[in-house]
């Protein structure tokens, strides 16, 4: 017969117990530092239908990365490529009844059919956190203040990451009103700009140019990209920006992290564009700082707008999306993964031999010791030599060993060995 | 424009936060008992390859109930309707590097193509726990354990549960050795034999007629069905019986079951069938004993001979996997859901105003109060009066609010108000 393969579906992971530790550690942190901000956990399945994500998750995602399929009764469902469109779904379904604001985290595994790479794989767990209801700038503080708070909890500080923000307000008042492109071309042009770390400036330019923006305007647009807050003024009027909203948003951000001490991890960013349709406010990427790994770690942005496709509600709506993955290699990059302590408490040894009593005072024992709440690993095979089990209780860490052979039956007692100091002693059974 | 339904794929579940506290609090009593026990917790993705399913999931499984498509790659690919096969999978996989006895435990979604009812999901999760690398008794005795022992975790006794066990080797020994039935016609008869209890005895004698059984055998197998370990010689001799290792098992286990005070909570019970192909030893049923809806909660088995479609490998392998829905289900029945503390500490109120000193106090005290652990809510919207504020803080189960305004600020002060008895005092800054 032929065997079966024994490896995953094809770019995602086996996490076997030694990695499962990093994942719970990981999980464990997110959901602590969420609990502290009392945003309050919830899930929706994997599976979901397609229209929630062909509607505006962004045509790269829908188009080549959708995991999507008919199910047996003929409807098109697809496994989630991020977790942010369902979970409106979810707010607009019961958008009467649940009370505003909402501030709302989950966890959960997301599916991109891409070519696996290092940091990159077909499935990634997620951490979703959201404000919901608020349309004021203190919600996207409260958020930046998560995320910072989070890396924070996992040891990282100023010199290992920053949040690179800008407004997608201001990107549509450089494309729609200073350049004044149609829709379709300003829409393409900002897809093109999400890109631009990825290419070379002339590259950039004559995509720019192909599209049929003006060497000029093409400059502009590089201009824009490269642009500090002091620099901003020189590619639009500040007259003009003043009127902007993004621009507005942007100056209470930068207030409110200045006074709350948070502006060490954070830096306007122009270039900062995100790939999502939904994206209509503050947009932002967390950079690794480590310079040979720099990359974007993960982002989050507005998008007031994305309930809209559900039903005519109104929603404030802001936060972001951490992936277990890259969080993992820029956790060892900076060495910020700790040693799990997985001791096990007692590792009750079994006789060798066929006298039925040696198992019963093992199993007796074992299960006293766990009443009181310890962890205890029984060994179960009825004739293996006691150094040998021995042996095996090193290799999973354990503090104590517990041996009962005949001469402890006749006395009543055990034998207890620290598993570190090798020390042995008696004790009462 | 149409807007998109706000239901979540058919048959699946959107988990608010009210019903998060249960998956939780489910989630967290499992893994503590496994725990206890020293199993290790592991995971795989939900998307697997089609063979490992198609090979000995049972075929109501694989052609009625699996969710497979090809992949963009035309790969064949299903979401797991169980989590045994890629279990065994991951263990072939690393099998010469894992030091035996392997103790597992894991927590998955799964998915199945059913018509969704009361306490059954299209998606529903999963704990898997299993002993590999040991074929001895014990290994089945510490899995009813810990099957046992998560019971009570939460609440549960012997006047609720049942745990009724019969061994495939004694169902073969009657359909291959005593009736003499060919291989399809046993699988046929074993079949539908698991499906007895969903039947009059009419309709099953007349099935079984049907399959070619004679009256004379139909009726021993109604027999088998129905017996005790006292009656059970009345159908097969004792003579076999006693040639028989699945009898020996089950022989073995009551005796270790009876020394372990375990027995109150199980029972022999030869129509305990399971529905796996994979199922070669022990088996086991865990039924609600609540008269009103007598079902099986869960079960399990021995698998020893699965890890073959892998590769060669010899491999004793012990265990079950229970249902988030079905134990919910349980739970409510009798009644054995805890009120979850979801308190939140501090609820911080913000003076409405255009004064921007509200906000940073009110930050600052916050963020301090987070800093000790505390679990703070602060309110994010600017001009909310302290009235409303204050109602959705008992909304939110908030146990003290701070109210910091004018007066207050001048004074550095801030005011804490114990929302349960209504007493305010004030506080340094």
């Amino acid at each position: 017969m032929t065997k079966l393969n024994t490896q995953p579906y094809k770019g995602a992971r086996d996490i076997y117990p030694e990695e499962m530790r990093l994942q719970n550690y990981i999980f464990d942190t997110w959901k602590r530092v969420c609990n502290r901000y009392c945003f309050e956990q919830y899930s929706f399945p994997v599976l979901e239908n397609f229209e929630v994500f062909s509607a505006k998750s962004g045509q790269e995602i829908v188009n080549e990365q959708l995991f999507s399929f008919e199910d047996k009764g003929g409807r098109k469902v697809a496994l989630r490529p991020e977790l942010t469109p369902s979970t409106v779904r979810m707010i607009a379904e019961k958008f009467n009844i649940l009370p505003q604001p909402i501030k709302w985290f989950m966890i959960g595994d997301n599916w991109r059919y891409e070519k696996p790479q290092k940091g990159r794989g077909r499935e990634f767990y997620q951490l979703e956190v959201n404000i919901f209801g608020i349309d004021e700038v203190t919600a996207d503080f409260e958020i930046l203040s998560v995320a910072t708070d989070i890396l924070k909890e996992f040891g990282a500080n100023e010199t290992m990451f920053e949040i690179r923000f800008s407004d997608r307000r201001l990107v549509n008042l450089l494309l729609n009103d200073v350049l004044k492109l149609d829709f379709e071309t300003a829409t393409e042009v900002r897809r093109i700009m999400d890109k631009r770390a990825k290419m070379s400036e002339s590259d950039f330019v004559s995509i720019l140019t192909e599209m049929g923006l003006s060497p000029e305007y093409g400059e502009a647009v590089e201009k824009f990209l490269g642009s500090s807050l002091e620099t901003l003024p020189d590619v639009i009027d500040l007259d003009v920006l003043k009127t902007n909203k993004g621009y507005e948003n942007i100056m209470n951000l930068s207030l409110l992290l200045g006074k709350s001490g948070l502006l060490k991890y954070c830096r306007f960013d122009p270039s900062i564009i995100r790939g999502f349709e939904y994206s209509d406010g503050l947009v932002y990427e967390i950079y690794d700082k480590n310079v040979e790994n720099s990359r974007s770690l993960f982002g989050g942005e507005r998008f007031d707008g994305l309930i809209t496709i559900f039903g005519n509600y109104k929603l404030g709506a802001t936060g972001f999306a951490m992936g277990d993955i890259t969080l993992a290699e820029f956790l060892k990059g900076w060495k910020l993964i700790p040693n799990f302590d997985d001791a096990l408490d007692y590792f009750v040894t079994l006789w060798p031999g066929t006298d039925s009593r040696y198992l019963e005072k093992s199993l007796e024992v074992a299960s006293k010791l766990r009443q009181d709440g310890k962890k205890v690993f029984t060994w179960l095979q009825s004739d293996t030599k006691i150094d040998k089990q021995l042996k095996y209780a090193d290799k999973k860490n354990a503090k104590f060993a517990i041996i009962i052979g005949d001469a402890e039956i006749k006395s009543n007692k055990m034998i207890i060995k620290d598993m570190r100091s090798g020390q042995q002693k008696e004790l009462e059974m």
